[in-house]
């Protein structure tokens, strides 16, 4: 397993909730590696240094990127990490909630290791079709979002302000861990995290144990796949899916439903725990 | 006006986009500021030294930005940002899409600029009520995206693979730009850009410069108000509000009819200029 986590500061909740994680996914027999990306001070910029990359030619990433894999000459950074994505059965992916999506320095990571022809552009040797959605490089993992919100859980329902969490991650779910094979759990928010007290956090921290405990056994969020006859050669949903359904709802096997019920089993801090009880033990 | 472009290569189409688009509006007589966050080697990743903050003690990072704005020591280069950010009527911001959303660099340019008490976090003084999604830190501002995308449009329209492009980019139209008081402009994409002639480049680039020339006449992509009635204080969506509406969807007053109508007139590469013409001038 791989446990890949983001937060400035040491003490965070979002560290501290790794270091329960990873111990207790210890405890359970797995093996799992950490990539704390602040301690490793990872670098989050693609540049033509990634790839051996000759300044003098223009860099179209995709295909530079490509090669760099075919020939081994991607940077030794990128390599490493490549290695234990390689080797892990499941990837939990950690971080505080930014501007609706990952930290700079954790999407960096996606955009550096996940390369055309690691993690995508890789084709089906017999038919030639390109594995996308629902098949990929990184087929037969599991990956799960792990995420401190400084909002409250109802803002991030199905009618919530902020938009669904299940959709505003939609791009991560779908997009990164659906596109590249990987199965997505449903993911596992900690709200409120701005205001969370000592006993917040032990129950955040009961409930992560309980999630991990299940982790094999956890139903996926389940996508439409490319290749499963849901969708047109142009990659458009033929007209008898979902008919009528635009957006991105149209994608989802798993009914609406039932991704809230999901999210109603990973619940939040209690709304009694809130403004009354400003003292933060841990910064999200 | 104020460009915001990230890119590796000097010579990519993204960069050529720019440098086209900022020419026009200089043309048309705008004062325009660009940041090429790759040229600036800018710094995408939040840290304790943003704020002038003690590492001895534990980093609230919401309440040290705020704290470090107002005692005025946010670091240097993240001041210089904001001054260019304030003084602007118009923010474009420049991006090959990757893994459905920014390139690292520059979501650690709105990590790191787009702090507490800046951005967002600011209360209105006669009621006290927090300015958020219609309202905020940077109100009477407009904010473009324009994108690079390897993928055909019809992937990314309202039924295609990829989830309708105005919902992929959610979490930047409505979680930024909305969320802090500016009026979302529908994005503008160019489609099938790893395969982009010169001819289609040509195309593009007058399709921006169109689009840049009715700047001020462009009916944003208009998203719910915070404070305009339709939330509750748990700031969930009022039951007569899209009765019967979750996820992203619901947040919308522009219909989907209306953002599919926006998509088409920013019309793509066209279907015929395809695999048959793969000779990149450029890189997306």
């Amino acid at each position: 397993m791989l446990w890949i986590v983001a937060h400035p500061d040491r003490r965070s909740l979002t560290r501290a909730l790794a270091d329960e994680g990873v111990a207790h996914l210890d405890e359970l027999g797995h093996d799992v590696r950490v990539r704390d990306l602040y301690a490793m001070d990872w670098n989050p910029v693609v540049d033509a240094a990634d790839f051996a990359h000759d300044p003098a030619e223009r860099l179209l990433v995709g295909e530079a990127a490509k090669e760099a894999l075919r020939r081994g000459t991607l940077s030794d950074d990128i390599r490493a990490e490549q290695e234990l994505v390689r080797a892990a059965d499941v990837l939990i992916v950690q971080f505080p909630l930014w501007w609706y999506g990952m930290p700079a320095i954790l999407k960096g990571w996606f955009d550096r290791v996940f390369v055309n022809g690691f993690a995508f552009g890789v084709t089906d040797p017999d038919t030639g079709t390109v594995l996308r959605y629902g098949d990929g490089g990184l087929r037969g993992r599991r990956a799960m979002i792990v995420t401190t919100i400084g909002a409250r859980e109802a803002a991030f329902g199905p009618r919530g302000i902020h938009g669904e969490l299940e959709e505003v991650l939609f791009p991560i779910q779908h997009g990164i861990f659906h596109y590249t094979g990987m199965d997505p759990l449903p993911p596992f928010a900690v709200y409120g995290a701005d205001r969370a007290t000592a006993h917040d956090f032990a129950r955040a921290a009961a409930r992560l144990r309980e999630r991990l405990s299940a982790l094999a056994d956890i139903e996926p969020v389940r996508f439409r796949t490319q290749n499963g006859g849901d969708y047109d050669a142009d990659l458009v949903l033929r007209p008898h899916v979902a008919p009528g359904v635009t957006g991105l709802a149209a994608h989802y096997l798993t009914s609406a439903t039932e991704r809230h019920g999901n999210l109603q089993s990973v619940s939040p801090v209690p709304s009694d725990l809130g403004e009354g009880r400003r003292t933060p033990v841990v910064s999200p």
